[in-house]
């Protein structure tokens, strides 16, 4: 097994080799532009985990994990003009940096890169991973159409939330680990086991996104707590404590108050999630997931050390602080 | 080898059944709507005609037929956001009869249809497939860039012209017909020749709908006559009179008055298109690309009735006055 380290080189190094020098520049420099911003590379490190986990070398799944983040940075550049969204890892979102015509012809440039890319894996692996990525990439559209109907809705229940962050964010985690065990060659109960592992990681690392947005430490947390309050977004906090309240509760009075100071907003919407155990509530749902991904990755044949280095590498992420 | 009639009724009954009655609404209904907005099927007739010229059976090309079309229909989706368009087909644009974020995502979606449906295909084929495709979705990409970008300039060369409406409208059609001869086993020259075939027949039928839009029949042309010399659209036409012409003509003035009446514009347009020779100059361009296509169809090694068929078609395609 590589250290994490080695493997986010061979795969920065990967992504700096695609050319993109290419002309209309219009098209193709917004690709570089976006694949460049950087960001973990958690689902490329994911693939290429899963590869070793399950024997496999990791020149195998390398096709793979580069098509998962260009899918994963094109899905951020459309989201980001759906979102209306201004920066992005603190530079100008590229309809902001060249226009939103350019923005979504060079998103669409870039899938149709991601499966260019995924087409040069061995042949006989494609029928297997395009059938991973073909469901994947449609199960993270409809996420993220939820996730645009949600905002203009009065009410989300907790389960149709979990399912919009499952197909939304989590499904493309479980997609790229159960991509790298094809290219291992692991067994489908394996595969499965994976694709279960990566999905309800992928939950729990959203979940608490969603809660380290009001909980956070404000010294570690990297941007200012209260954010999602102050949007009236429908986080798991926001669904949680509607479920919790009673119809018409102060909640939604405060949610629909223009008058309010945004500190006061802040404070009266998280005295009420204090007041309803939300937070209690949010870390149960956290622990949950945890489990249930640490249960199926127990599960799966294949020897401990190298789940080990699988395991070490999650913890750390649910350790983060932003 | 089967009718055209014929083809269209497989091609037709299968987009039929493409199911999409799946959640959410606002993903999928736009996808079944731009899909039943119909058209010519001229793209998938292609695969299909070019699968049995090479003595394939239509079965083992309905998957890249049916790719390329929802393809195709997927460009015109967000196309039709890129130029602020209202009407397709008769119709309103999905981003006029819905908004332009569920346009701008279930064309996302549409496109990875596309390739899900691609995937379908005979293992043994998908690795050359899916080079064509790929190559020819990016240019397509790369040809509505050009295409957009030649709005906003001043001067356009002929060259220049003819490659951006080779790379925004020819290489599907040659695409389209290469898939079809790759399904049917067919060398690698008769791939390639049938592939020349597409491109300049493609390039045939733009320059004709740029030359039918100012001198058409306006009792058989489906749109007004001149509509492309009001909005000053950089046609074949437009380009070889601005290279005809010496700079700071007439034209630029015309294209420059905002105080002309369209039908005096229309007029005083056409009659320098008369006086620089363009009608004639753009008969001539469509007759090369025309005897090029049919030079490559020629030598094609393939028995002259099945060679027939698609000589017939394409010529009654260069026939129609709309």
């Amino acid at each position: 097994m590589q250290t994490e380290g080695k493997l986010v080189k061979i795969i920065e190094k990967e992504l700096v080799s695609l050319k993109f020098d290419k002309k209309p520049e219009s098209l193709y420099k917004p690709i570089r532009y976006s694949i460049d911003a950087g960001g973990k590379r958690l689902r490329p490190l994911l693939t290429m985990m899963s590869c070793e986990l399950f024997g496999g070398k990791v020149d195998r799944a390398i096709k793979s994990a580069i098509a998962i983040e260009i899918f994963h940075n094109f899905t951020l550049l459309h989201d980001d003009i759906m979102d209306n969204s201004d920066i992005r890892r603190g530079k100008p979102t590229v309809h902001k940096h060249w226009n939103q015509n350019i923005a979504i012809l060079s998103g669409d440039a870039m899938l149709i890169v991601a499966y260019k890319i995924l087409s040069e894996s061995s042949a006989e692996l494609l029928p297997d991973l395009f059938e991973v990525f073909n469901k994947t990439s449609l199960e993270v559209c409809e996420g993220q159409q939820y996730d645009m109907e949600f905002e203009d809705r009065d009410a989300v229940t907790i389960a149709e939330y979990i399912d919009m962050i499952r197909l939304k964010t989590s499904v493309l985690l479980a997609g790229a680990l159960k991509m790298g065990a094809i290219c291992a060659d692991a067994s489908h109960d394996d595969q499965q086991l994976i694709y279960d592992f990566g999905e309800n990681i992928g939950i729990a690392f959203q979940l608490r996104d969603d809660m380290l947005d009001t909980y956070g430490d404000p010294a570690i947390f990297g941007k200012k707590i209260g954010g999602d309050i102050l949007c009236n977004k429908k986080t798991f906090l926001m669904v949680t404590a509607m479920e919790k309240a009673a119809k018409g509760s102060q909640l939604v009075d405060i949610m629909n108050d223009d008058t309010i100071a945004p500190i006061n907003k802040i404070k009266s919407v998280t005295a009420i999630y204090d007041e309803l155990g939300v937070r209690k509530a949010t870390e149960k749902a956290i622990e949950k997931h945890y489990r249930k991904a640490m249960k199926s990755l127990d599960e799966i044949s294949a020897c401990e050390m190298a789940k080990s280095v699988l395991r070490g590498y999650v913890a750390k992420l649910m350790e983060r602080e932003k």
